[in-house]
């Protein structure tokens, strides 16, 4: 299948790595594939600058959101950071419609009032916007009408989300939430190809919030585990 | 020891008929001791009039907030719901003094705009205040600065707190925060004579905002599990 991934940020390159790995052709969308490949330097997170990865990845195709959109057949995994999602999704609405969209990206705002001995590029509990009475997917289910948005993944570390083997043995749970069915039950078969064997459907897009909002608590655990970043746990819904 | 529970709602009840079958003393505060015993109706969540429930559990001492938190020896329960809990818990800052606070409570402001085939009887998806950027907990502690507040118990729903084993053979995780490190110990060994073997310690008071923030995500798993109240669940953090 051709499956894009918009985003060049570490979740991105995981996503974009565990498919070309699986068969399927994929197309990465950046805002600017030029500048994209000329960067030298880490990006924040301390990934290795673009090209340098890509040169490891050979057939991932890069190019603008709007190419890249318009290549996947049905499936688009959006890896662009929650902040600037709306904006640059909406831009390449015409592409995505039609298409399921699976958004991961948690609205992060910089907060750095938050004394804590780990920080994150974040600062420490990052606020979060929207929060509480709305979620970014929702606001990306506004802004796309005729995209079908789920929202996934943001439950976990994008490495452990690819391979959630290497956590437990994969015995943990991923959850869907959207208002479209059939996308959800894509969703659900990439993640079965991804190795996970308990998924759990959360209900209507409205569930986004909460799945938003673990966010915080996503971090506490790590800090308890000790895992100043990353955090490669799981959770299980035991019942 | 001499254990109180603060608050007479379904929380409170497990807490204090738990505390009890553990061979401890158990108060339990509540604002008019007459007025609670003199209603005949269920309360809004359904549980049936406190002087029937008490009827049923001999032993345990129902008296006002003040006088129950006085009895204690050093550990309190507070049951009372987010909206009360720092009104209440601060006219008896001076009882309360010295003592450690195990605080549980979700900060639910009615919100019934989001539809859901399941309501609460908050609405669906309540809205959180304080949210985000401050929680519960701390809010409790700054208002009782001579207390040692412990956030726990709130990512389950009571009964399983008090019975762990009834979900999955117990094999799920419990949760502790708080800035006092005694006060985190005392309340892990609580959780431990309930039956917990896995009790994570996420850090500091900061960590309750996840906690909280966590009960969207809670009510949505519940969702997901067909479980329309309560949520008979838990969650494992596997590493």
């Amino acid at each position: 299948m051709k499956i894009t991934v918009l985003g060049t940020g570490g979740g991105g390159r995981a996503h974009a790595a565990k498919l070309l790995g699986l068969g399927h052709d994929v197309y990465v969308g950046t805002r600017d594939p030029e500048a994209t490949l000329a960067r030298t330097e880490p990006d924040m997170m301390g990934n290795p600058p673009y090209g340098r990865w890509l040169a490891d990845h050979p057939g991932i195709q890069l190019r603008t959101f709007g190419e890249a959109a318009a290549a996947a057949d049905s499936l688009v995994v959006g890896g662009i950071d929650g902040h600037n999602a709306v904006a640059a999704l909406s831009s390449v609405a015409d592409q995505l419609a039609g298409k399921t969209l699976v958004d991961y990206a948690v609205p992060y705002v910089y907060n750095p009032q938050v004394e804590h001995p780990w920080p994150t590029p974040w600062g420490i509990m990052p606020k979060l916007d929207p929060c509480d009475v709305d979620s970014l997917g929702e606001r990306i289910q506004r802004a796309l009408p005729r995209t079908k948005v789920v929202k996934s993944f943001v439950t976990q570390e994008q490495e452990t989300v690819v391979n959630p083997a290497i956590v437990g043995g994969g015995d943990h749970t991923m959850f869907v939430a959207g208002d479209h069915d059939d996308a959800k039950r894509q969703v659900t078969e990439l993640l079965k190809d991804y190795g996970w064997t308990d998924v759990l459907d959360l209900g209507p897009l409205v569930c986004a919030r909460g799945m938003e909002m673990y966010a915080h608590m996503h971090s506490a655990i790590g800090f308890g585990l000790g895992q100043q970043f990353g955090g490669r746990f799981g959770i299980k819904v035991v019942r």
